[in-house]
């Protein structure tokens, strides 16, 4: 196969020590030998490194000083041979590296290349490539640690396993129907069909009621701090924000506004929603209506909604509970250091079994209690990302939805007693969903599609 | 020497393919070793790169999928043992990864760190790494191409030259005063010192004489444009935009934000200032006077004055012409497109020698002109880094200035017929000034404040 070589700068855009540029592909190394001045590194041992400089081959002049990575396939990312060099890394810097390396023959990557490579050439399947982009995107180290488990083949195997014992149950199918003169056999395979789909359909439910809970991992929990005005809406947004930073923000020198926008809350990213729209929500109810207000507040996966103990229940309230009916959220009862005022009995009749947590968030008092409220809300107990499998994908989990439906479909048929052939044709149409997953059963199109979701030089 | 291991992230803070935290000093290869699951790195040969998974020591979890280079000193950066951990460029990923190598003892770099050692173990002189963060830095390819150069040690060998001419004189001047009884000697004693000084006093003037267009690739050319409205101030603000696009573009996909509010103009890194300010010229000069704009407009390297071809010359545009005596400004005279009206030589008298560029901006005619008049302004002919000896670092060119006096006190000193022991105090001043350039004579202070200006992981 005449794969082309290709390339990109694989380290992020900005001002940092170190920026590479990556090439894969069979002229990896004589592309990178011929702009290098040091040792000839079509002679070199595979995994070694070598320092040296870059010359422009058209001005005879030194382009950058180097560090070349050379590391022959199949032990590389893309199975293929691969070359990084790396060089300060300023942005003019790396930029012309870069220009040098595509005058001297190779072809710019697409978003995800690399990684398509590994896939194509068998290193990785599916849901692993995908992990590798969901680790690069992860906010905490909860999120992270599912996608790491993800790359090392975690789904894979548990759906690899379903899929085996699908096609085993077809293959029972089959003998069923070559021989159908065996009684005894076909009321066999009646039983193990039902009791095989029902052990498959029981799998895939749990990974989808994990789902949502992988999903809030991988993409944050958009919240929205709704309340009359006075009530500590700021001090609950200063509260949640100082106590935890903005995320990844442990080490000093790390932070970037950029990702400010995140607060890790016990491992879950939390994405405080638009604070000007917060701040008018009382109006938007007055102005637009209970009902629309539910509409709007309905794209948050959690409301934090924020009452005064210091002030009777009023209608405002009463009213934003109303709009916030049958939606996920935590009643906050803040500033219990004034005198209270508050029935915190008809609160929790309002909130109706859902958390109501009191504080005085100037005083730094609850906020403990909240982030646990905030925790239990979408991961009961402890959330551990360790034991567990997570589909967070929405590829993942619309396939997981489709394949649960046409296993329901093969479930009703046969307790309906329909024609055995027919339940088979959806049963393997369960098999090819979940192949989907893993790439087993995709079309190019989609595969182009998936990968060009990933940043440049990956 | 007992000096700890020192730890960072040398990759830019953001989403990339691939991130890496590196190591320097004695214990980089153990602690690497102590959360590596693959080879021995404390076995491993220098130069290569091991494949493997990085452990969480307490969990004995994966916390990462890497590749690790191992490179023993002295053939480093920082002439030390050096490790660096390639992992999934995540930053999530990245800041773990940081965080266990930290708890295995190494201690977070702070910035520039690593450059220091390489300059406290005399692998490069202070001018040098300065170049190394100028070269981070830089934002075009001649800006980029100064820096290299410096790296390369041109400037440190050219300033070494001269502090050794200085040298060889101070040491004659010695030999002049230990045997006074040899007439002929002091006579050319004298004549040499006046030849010397006088050499090396224009080598320094030429070095400052470059220094401008040095700083100006260092640090990009802030450029102001001004004219009463409906000159066609924003169509030359995007003809400079879009004709050469926001720097560093060349290659798509490379773009970022942050980086677009320069301009790459023949390799002149253009800040284009404020142009909220920029639109409400006129009125400031109307507000605040002639005097005062003035004051405003200084603080621009180049003013572009924007006329009307089709108005007559107005008061305001008169005005104008006032507010920019002295500064260096390019004239244009846009919209060529409508009849007539302006007087192209009443202007030219106005511009007093400085270019005067007629422009239909919408159509496109004239920008290329226009760009070159602005590479003129500054880099007189062809602006080529190539053979040139930039200074463009500021603690440089003050430096280079003090020098300058300090030569110009013993040339006065030598010519009034001084005492050749008190000449010879004014010169060695100036060895010990160009000797602070390359770091041979700073104090411990001034390198700590030198390296924080480093980006962290450098």
């Amino acid at each position: 196969m005449d794969i082309d070589t290709i390339t990109a700068i694989s380290t992020p855009i900005g001002e940092g020590a170190i920026a590479i540029v990556r090439l894969s592909g069979q002229e990896a190394v004589p592309i990178s030998n011929r702009l290098f001045q040091g040792v000839d590194l079509t002679k070199v041992n595979s995994h070694t490194i070598h320092y040296g400089k870059i010359i422009d081959p058209i001005t005879n002049e030194v382009a950058e000083e180097v560090m070349v990575n050379v590391m022959r396939g199949p032990r590389t990312f893309t199975r293929e041979d691969v070359v990084e060099i790396n060089c300060h890394g300023g942005i003019a810097s790396v930029n012309r590296l870069l220009e040098l390396v595509l005058a001297e023959g190779a072809r710019l990557a697409e978003p995800g290349e690399f990684t398509k490579r590994a896939f194509l050439n068998g290193r990785i399947d599916l849901s692993q490539a995908e992990a590798v982009m969901d680790l690069i995107r992860a906010k905490t180290d909860k999120a992270m640690n599912v996608a790491l488990k993800q790359m090392d083949g975690r789904l894979s195997k548990l759906i690899q396993k379903l899929r085996q014992e699908l096609l085993e149950t077809v293959a029972h199918v089959e003998v069923n129907i070559d021989y159908p003169e065996y009684d005894d056999v076909e009321e066999m395979t009646h039983d193990m069909l039902i009791k095989k789909t029902n052990e498959v359909y029981h799998e895939i439910e749990k990974l989808l009621q994990m789902a949502k809970q992988g999903k809030i991992l991988r993409e944050g929990l958009s919240t929205a701090i709704i309340g009359r005005p006075n009530v500590g809406k700021s001090s609950l947004l200063n509260a949640l924000v100082h106590e935890n930073k903005a995320i990844v923000t442990d080490i000093p020198g790390t932070t970037r506004d950029v990702i400010e926008e995140y607060v890790n809350i016990r491992g879950i990213p939390l994405r405080l929603v638009d604070t000007a729209g917060i701040r008018e929500t009382e109006d938007i109810v007055e102005r637009i209506g209970v009902e629309k207000s539910r509409q709007v507040l309905k794209e948050a996966d959690l409301i934090l909604l924020v009452l005064n103990f210091g002030d009777e229940l009023t209608e405002e309230d009463v009213n934003l509970f109303k709009v916030v009916e049958g939606l996920d959220i935590i009643v906050i009862v803040n500033k219990t250091d004034l005198e209270q005022k508050i029935d915190i009995d008809r609160i929790k009749k309002f909130a109706n079994g859902r958390p109501v947590i009191t504080t005085a968030l100037i005083e730094e008092i609850g906020i403990d209690e909240l982030e646990q409220a905030i925790a239990n809300t979408f991961f009961a107990g402890e959330l551990d990302a360790g034991d567990l499998t997570y589909v967070s994908n929405v590829r993942h989990i619309q396939l997981l939805k489709q394949a649960l439906q046409s296993l329901t479909d093969a479930m009703s048929g046969i307790e309906d007693g329909m024609p055995i052939d027919l339940v088979q044709i959806d049963i393997t149409r369960t098999w090819e969903l979940l192949g989907e997953i893993i790439g087993d059963t995709v079309q190019e199109s989609l595969i182009d599609q998936l990968f060009s979701q990933f940043c440049l030089g990956k």
